[in-house]
């Protein structure tokens, strides 16, 4: 059945993030975007489930690297070490990635349907940081604080990142800033 | 035109929320719950624009409590400060109204339609949070990260509330309880 297309699922990825852009996501059709990436529908369908999910493929594997970062982290750590292990070690993955985040960030911020979407994929990466810490023994309220708070720093990291100008520092190093200016920021109260 | 009908307001909130719970959101019919409420559709709409904002009505008071708490916060206050004095000043709003806050929080539950809308609501709030405070000075990504950790700790402590037994602290108390919580989990890492 069909033929093996080099880098098919990136290709997809780019022209359907082009066309969000140029087009609009609401305007783009899936015939649209195999045709730019200069493949068919049936080869889309093979990666991607609709044009919704080239956006947000990525959150099964986010989900999987911030619980497993959270499993892995030392018996000593305090539950606010784990998750800043956790989130950094998600920055890290992001990594080149700055322009198609960029893009991305945009197309969502379009789009009050997206918008809705990418609330839920974050309350949803909050809850498994929270459960992975509970398995681990951390109690409430400790667990969902720190899973929430987090998920905040890394909300607010990811926004500089995206919106700094190049050369600046990475998403990992502004992770690491965000919870130093978490603590100055609490610290204060 | 409509003769005056005493708690008009108040009787539809209690009828729509008896409602949800027993025949579901997506089922209730805004007639139906005029006809429980002994009104007619026209005094509904009077008071409501259709039945999702029966739910979500204390939104904008919600908004307009956290920003001004924050502008009239002293000078001399630390943002998380301001944010604390906000966020505890909404939840001495919620006062005697626990048993409709479950309620309403079970019908949410129950319909992701209504979870992204409760999304959507308390990152609206993050933003006149954070809003408020940059006009206040203070700076990003300080601004950003005291508006987001305020709602998270909001969050948890509404979760406790709503949950907890009768008998058990109310939500104003549990509010400060998180935020010393925050401290002691932030100081962690």
């Amino acid at each position: 059945m069909g033929r093996w297309e080099p880098n098919a699922r990136g290709r997809l990825e780019q022209a359907a993030l082009e066309l969000y852009i140029e087009r609009g996501y609401e305007q783009t059709t899936v015939a649209e975007i195999a045709g730019r990436a200069g493949l068919t529908e049936r080869t889309f369908f093979r990666h991607f489930a609709d044009k919704r999910e080239v956006l947000f493929w990525g959150s099964g594997p986010l989900r999987e690297h911030l619980v497993a970062a959270v499993e892995d982290a030392p018996d000593a750590a305090a539950p606010i070490e784990m998750v800043a292990r956790a989130v950094e070690a998600v920055g890290e993955l992001f990594g080149e990635r700055r322009e198609s985040a960029r893009r991305r960030r945009s197309i969502i911020a379009a789009n009050p349907e997206l918008q809705e979407r990418e609330l839920i994929k974050l309350a949803t990466l909050s809850a498994a940081l929270a459960g992975t810490l509970r398995r681990r023994g951390v109690t409430d309220p400790a667990a969902s604080l720190a899973a929430e708070v987090g998920l905040a720093v890394f909300k607010v990291a990811f926004e500089r990142w995206v919106g700094d100008a190049p050369g600046q520092p990475g998403l990992s190093e502004l992770i690491r800033e965000s919870f130093d200016e978490l603590k100055a920021v609490t610290a204060g109260g």
